[in-house]
């Protein structure tokens, strides 16, 4: 629905090489495919250099094989399946061969495409070891994005000097990720020694009142520090994505 | 408790033609029939010309067979029953051979009587695929009941270019179905669009701070287009009947 | 962003009649002016013949005035102002003469055009004295809207004879609206009762396990009876408007 | 801890019948036995005529069967088993012959002494076929108790006419348990209905905004209908008792 | 809807004493009067000798005088007006004199006939000062429905001696009213002390994590004792009346 | 209810120095007074050398004046009213002279005897400048029981170098009372860097998600840290209280 | 508690430049002072250029006057006050002239001195009229923190042509904070439209089933786009601060 | 991050005696060493004679296993591994023979040093038997940790003369240990017994609204006994562990 897109195909339509009928047409098939069950977007790529991305849970193997065969008959877009399990990646490597599969971050990927890499750093910190899926999640997003990721984990505010001995880590990134379970106090104190952009994602590791990763949730969005914006309980693909988007502006 | 059935009970009550015991009697046995664990309804389908419904969650194969035997012997009714795996669908299926399974959906139809039908739209758009398996008991529903249907499914607000070529079809409609899980901003946006009733349906697809489709829920419920009923979580079945019957008024 | 309204402004850009820079700033101005503080519609009267509402609460005398202003500077809309307390009613009064305020209903209605009146009967049903407010906020927005309305008010189902004695007129409306605080049951039974669609109003009239409410919400969306769809708590103007829509299909 | 008790025993340390040592030991050690994992009572149906009760659920078997050992050991007491699977049944069979399994109702009762009976009647109503599994752990725990009860099922407010055929049923009750799932508001039309005490159980049936029975513990909650009592969400058990206590006043 | 009324107009419609459009019309008109804002019940003193009850939040005192004035022209009705403040008492007394004014219960009574009184004692137990208010609304309610009420406050579990001390009014019991705000343990304490009903009332008084009353709520619902049936949030009321309910059984 | 008082009874009764119905009167009425809206205890101060407490929040100035009157003349006790405002004061002080009010933290104190000191330190540590009254509640709790307090206010997590320059006052109390609000996080870096007893006190202070406490309350909840104790939201005397417990053991 | 310094530290203290005694009281009080109820950072200002930050919320407005008054003689800095009444804004003006009031923003601010500005803008999208003093505290914030903003207000999903309208805006903007009520859907949909980070702000604008932002905050949480961060409700400040800090890395 | 090691190291960078390299590289790399998946501590056991403690849900066995490796390599500590199932005790003793199994605790203890032992007695009380594997984690906890134990289980409130019989017992514990689920009633009642330190642990134990243990967690923080501090529901680590500190004060 782009304003220059939509000025273009105008001027078209004035100039008489665009038929109206058709005009409407485009507007409606231009910018993906209806395979009845979804409908494949094909310029997401195009439009910013990114990967494709598939987002597994809910879907049949089937369903997700014909979404990575229609994107990579399109175009030679790059793909990244999230929430996969081993079937998946099985399911898109009978498909393509040139498929990577990061287990811990339950993330399939088709790389078709050189990305452009950035050189500034974004960290992911993360509080206790379980978190760390969550975490690989985050980080394996942010680098298939282009980005350089610094891993910093079980840095968890009970034991203050293990996350003080990496400050000149967090010193060094130009935008942190922190991920943390029944410890969600972790984002405000990373958000109160750095003066960059914190994502933080809260976990549903825990039990008891973590009520599936609601204590974390409510501590991070309450934060005291400046400068955090929070994403869903173990949203770790869209901490990645919008650290790599605000790494790259 | 129809007061024209009541009316008419008096009228032979005064005539003579009816007895006092046998009057209350009847306006006990009347409408049902009592099989021990469930009291049987025969009088909807003649009510209203719609199919007997039995909700199949909680209920035994055995307990569903015998509702089913009873209201095929009473009238030639038509039946519909919800949230049926495959197991009931076999069950009834050796009652009655006139029997359909719509799988995604989770319906059972036994199709007896001739069903008059509207030519007016309901249409139902959904937001993701993982939310087809709700779309689809109501779509089911509506068309049992004699409505044609319309589905125009993936079509999110996070893509509203997606919506925006369905315009048409929206537009078209004379009541709409609106099916959405962790984005249920789809029924404001569509509320937006059209002035025709839009029936919305919150799933449980998500995660995190989804909470099993309390996110969506309260979206819905609080969406500024005017014209947006709710119905339950996941409750296809209820919106399917509601367009219905709004769509016949 | 009518499909219509498009399709004829692409033809008028391919005929040469419509610049193309016209045309942009056409799809951006037609349809709503910016004063600043809002984006008043001017379109809505026109297409489905209905006044233009401006929902008050959060909105100063004065954005209200500007807005009430505006709309009547550009056609000779009805206007409905509703969650108006008697100070807003008397600032539009200022503005024009032909202003009438509902007080229950906390409604200021501005009347200018006749309105095409509906014959069939809208029954507004609510189960205690405490819920007439929202009930009337319900009835009025209906009556704006040209629809005939039936009051049944306090038949709350701890008295099922008064609502039992009400038959003859639930049997007679053609869309039911049910609105109920504590009794919040009042959806379920009236929904067993009739065969046309009901839209449920819950009130926040209650106290302790009420939750504001939360009790009677949840009521209503767990209702056995088919065809009732709900609306957010004390929204009666929104279950008016859209037992209208449907009333008048 | 019984007052009495305590003033006969002071009167026997007075008259020098009983030792200081021992009336502190036996202040102590009287009521119940220590087993270990658990303090078994050997008083409760002395002092009521009522069996002694065990709650089976995160007990095992063999804590189970330990418990009933010393109950049959110590008294001649009747016992009653609830949240009881068949496994549990068949261990204590290994007991003791005399014992008898409700299936539906999860309760193993073994009888050794006659109950005196109490004529009037427990009506048991419930709303759809899924709560029976509660409604029979309510009725079969009234009868243990000495009850008659009439059950009344399947008559949900959202076909009200099933409801009002009970009439006589409801009305020759002394006391009412009403156990509904989604359907809460049944609660509230009976307790209305009547003038007997009202003992209402929400049960976890239902999907969605149900939220595991709290939907219907609020509405019953709420009830506008004086005269009900609510006992925790699922709790059969907990109503035929009280019912039971009520009904032998 | 007394299915005895129903007989006993059928026999009248057999015999040719009732014309149907009269019976039709009783069935509607007799038990209530329409007033507009209230329908209002006269026949509830008449079928329990009880006064006939207003809850007068969100009733204007205008509401309450008409209400008032109908039943007192009706019958020679007692009438009982809760959560009334002391402006409401003022209005009642201006229609008639023997109204009296119970200023901690929040209850007007106006009494007319004699009601018969019940030797067996109803015990109303509050853990704290603060919760008078509504042990006082329970206590006074059970007085005007002619129980012998026993007072027993301050006797929260905190020190549990003061409870102890009281141990022969417990005993003395026919059914008890348990009141308790932070302290909801309460319930469960005396419910394991007697074995007579015991009727809880949590009470919003508290902070923090009492969330108004949501704490003793739900501890009142998870009591161990049996024979606990639970009322909403501060609703003394409710819980004098079922405890006289049960009480006169 | 002491075992020891118990005995001492029992032999007095043995030795025929104590008639029976002496002892039972004893055993209810010698800890405490029955003033009719309360039940007062004399025996804390005596049995513990602390004062006596009075919750004020709910009791009129005239109850609240009867309860410190009937104390004073029992014994020479030591007296701490909390929740008091200053009206209260005021009302205490026509009583006796020797009164204290603490404004911020809200605590009126009658010094009649003196406490003996403990030399160990409760540090009171607190997050941001608006809970200071909470942390104040704490602190002069502690005093009047006895202990020497550390105030070390605003160190916030969110600028963790303020806490780390704390370091030795943290290091050299004997157990640590921390008041935080929005960032409840705090419990969690303190009871990292300490090893002794940290008594954890959400506030409600924050807005938004913070839910009047229950943010900083579940942070606090599922704080990582060992030792870290929770009591409710804002209730700073019981922080101070049980704190004072600790520290004296 | 910056590496570098505390390196810098460490080389003074090699050198004998700085006693030990020293380093260790520099470490504890060089970055703020303590005045009591508050200890007040000096260096944020001087690390990245940005005001001091007051949040006046629970603060009196002499401990704002002493802070500021701090703030400014320690150096030249910016002072922001948030949260801020008129009260405050004329308590600030009497300790310095060069003060600002943003009324609708409740936000003071002292300007003394030079903020270099980007060029890139700040996109702020607010949904209804309500929200807009969320967004001006949004706005403003970032302003003083040197950002050019772009307004672009009352443009809810409910009529998506306005938002559409606004397509060249959303698109020239770096980063863009989306404010929206009962309209959280509105983050979505931008999110959508854009490749540029989405900072979310639910607001508590609304009513019933609104439950105070929480419906909101949930909405924006489970965005389905990709690329959106949300901060607590009505947090407009935080909102500003991160999308400002995003904005010139 | 110990102040008096910091000011040890800044005397050895003055003496010369260390470098500055080494001694930032000292800062961090000091207490623990980082495995990659975890950063394990060296120095706990060392500072308060405790063993370390490795927390194993969310951990594999592999993990679990290196983390016990580094630990008995560094130092020849004791280590106590909690939510360890039966493999991972297995897992240890593959390492380390002198391995010990609490089963129903789910606790290995590894013990190399020999503990000193204090004389002064804790409590764990708990209510059901179904709340005995939350009692001995907090039993074996405390143990391990030095201290002698007494446990006293199936005391709940709804039968108090066994918990009365335990007077003695309760008496003579320096610190209380109250572990309850539906029954949390139980930490009041003992808080208002006894004079000393009582932490409470709410299990998750129960059903319907208990709600996962969220029931007898606001019933424990809303305790009105003083003294009482909560941990997080079925935390007997936790409370096992505080319960020790406090009593080796």
């Amino acid at each position: 629905m782009d304003m220059e897109n939509l000025k273009h195909l105008l001027e078209g339509v004035k100039d008489g090489r665009v038929e109206i009928e058709e005009a409407l047409s485009k507007l409606k098939n231009l910018p993906f495919e209806d395979v009845g069950f979804a409908k494949i977007d094909y310029h997401r790529a195009i439009r910013n250099g990114y990967p494709e991305v598939i987002y597994c849970q809910g879907k049949t193997i089937e369903q997700i094989k014909v979404i990575v065969q229609k994107l990579l008959e399109k175009g030679n877009n790059n793909i990244m399946a999230t929430r996969a399990d081993r079937a998946v990646y099985e399911g898109i490597r009978e498909i393509t061969g040139d498929t990577e599969y990061y287990e811990t971050a339950r993330i399939v990927a088709v790389k078709r495409r050189e990305i452009l890499r950035s050189e500034k750093i974004i960290a992911v910190v993360s509080a206790g070891t379980s978190d760390i899926p969550v975490a690989e999640e985050a980080a394996v997003t942010a680098e298939i994005l282009g980005n350089r990721v610094n891993r910093l984990y079980d840095v968890g505010v009970a034991g203050i000097h293990r996350l003080l001995a990496c400050m000149e880590d967090l010193m060094n990134a130009n935008v942190l990720i922190v991920v943390a379970g029944m410890e969600g106090a972790l984002a405000s104190v990373v958000g109160g020694l750095v003066d960059k952009p914190v994502i933080a994602v809260p976990t549903s590791i825990g039990y008891g009142a973590n009520f599936g990763g609601l204590s974390a949730l409510l501590t991070m969005l309450n934060s005291c520090a400046s400068g955090v914006g929070v994403v869903n309980i173990d949203n770790g693909f869209g901490a990645g994505y919008l650290a790599g988007m605000i790494n790259r502006l």
